[in-house]
């Protein structure tokens, strides 16, 4: 059994906020060995006083940007850019945020949501007692689907892959080329908890304490798929302009 | 409060198994309004008798296939193809599956998920009497991120988005791109307490009776973006070697 809840009592965050006080208070002494503790980058990046005025926002996304996936004008003039973030992350807007912040001001990721989440396990197993894992959330589009699910940024103390690449199915043969990212599948259902729109920035999952380990075990980044093992490195239309002025040019005279 | 669990005592499906009676005997009257039920498609496919001989492996993949959208070969020879499938999903091999079938036979996915979600949450919601939601769930592969997580591929009963863009943040304002697919993410929850090696294909999700309602509800099919509004419908190298070839001809003296 799996129960998934989220924590009452988050209130305003702001830079310097202690979010292991914050968090142990808001779950009253129910934290267990094996909880895995699932918080919104959001309230990650307004504790760490990432904000930036919002006058700067495209300059924002362009500071965060390592390189323009790709990006389309909409008929009404709005510019979607999907981007490769520091963090080696493919999302829209590099993740810059301008929804639930102060007016006036916009919020960029975590700078190392694995060192974030460090920080949280290793501050709430020291409050608590209890071996507890951490992920740092996010909300990302995807290719192909409609929507957004959350997935994790972040991590500390939990497996984000279920490796059962050593395993067989019911009838004996390996199962070859599974790997589930149990990570984002965690963080999606946190978000089933949390609410976009109310105040529960922070949610609590039990039932998967196998999956909770030693701080040392690889983080959220080790989800982020090279660029260069990237079958959709780059959008169709950027890779077709590509290709199609190399080709010109190469069949040009010299 | 969000509770999952698989449900025990699903044995073996074959053509022709009335998954409605073994669902409901699985879940000994334990299902109530607002509960969800995520049943992998495997078991749908098997229960649906889409077995073709395994020799066919490349041709049930090429029969199932509407368009290429990439492909790569490995160094060691083998060749991942990623294409857009009769339902248009875009997946690894069209969703044709080897693995945990009887020997010699492979699995094609049901013909259409949708319709047997929606036969599924009739024959629950008769039997039963209670309000329940189905999803049928499937393994996918991701751009940009390693590993895989379980979305719905078919839906019935259940709202397959929740669709926030009338609300607004904490502030007050719009959250106007907001459009979470709490489907996959029901999906993912699920996949947690099936486990891929074990033979539980079937888990209830209870806690979110708010997306339960009418059978006439969009279906999964909904959750796939049309190609030709998707940024990254083709692969960047497929893109790429088709500009070239235009480029090139373009440049060429008629």
């Amino acid at each position: 059994m799996l129960q998934v809840w989220a924590l009452a009592g988050i209130g305003e965050v702001a830079p310097g906020t202690d979010l292991v006080e914050v968090i142990a208070d808001a779950a009253r002494g129910e934290l267990v060995d094996g909880d895995i503790v699932v918080v919104t980058s959001k309230i990650v990046s307004k504790a760490e006083g990432r904000f930036v005025v919002a006058d700067d926002r495209e300059a924002a996304i362009t500071a965060e940007t390592v390189r323009v996936v790709a990006s389309r004008t909409s008929p009404t003039g709005h510019v979607t850019r999907i981007v490769e973030n520091r963090l080696g992350m493919v999302s829209a807007a590099a993740g810059v945020d301008a929804s639930n912040t102060p007016e006036g001001t916009i919020l960029l990721l975590p700078e190392d949501p694995d060192a974030s989440a460090r920080t949280l396990a290793a501050g709430l197993r020291e409050r608590t007692g209890a071996l507890i894992g951490v992920l740092v959330s996010d909300t990302l589009g995807r290719a192909w689907r409609e929507g957004q699910t959350d997935a994790a940024i972040g991590a500390a103390g939990v497996q984000v892959f279920e490796d059962l690449r050593g395993h067989v199915d019911a009838e004996g043969r390996p199962l070859v080329v599974t790997m589930p990212c149990v990570a984002d599948e965690l963080a999606s259902a946190a978000d089933l908890v949390k609410g976009k729109a109310a105040r529960l920035p922070v949610a609590v999952v039990r039932g998967r304490a196998d999956l909770v380990g030693s701080l040392d075990l690889p983080g959220a980044r080790s989800i982020v798929r090279p660029a260069e093992r990237d079958m959709f490195r780059l959008g169709a239309d950027e890779a077709y302009a590509a290709g199609h002025a190399d080709g010109a040019a190469s069949a040009h005279p010299r």
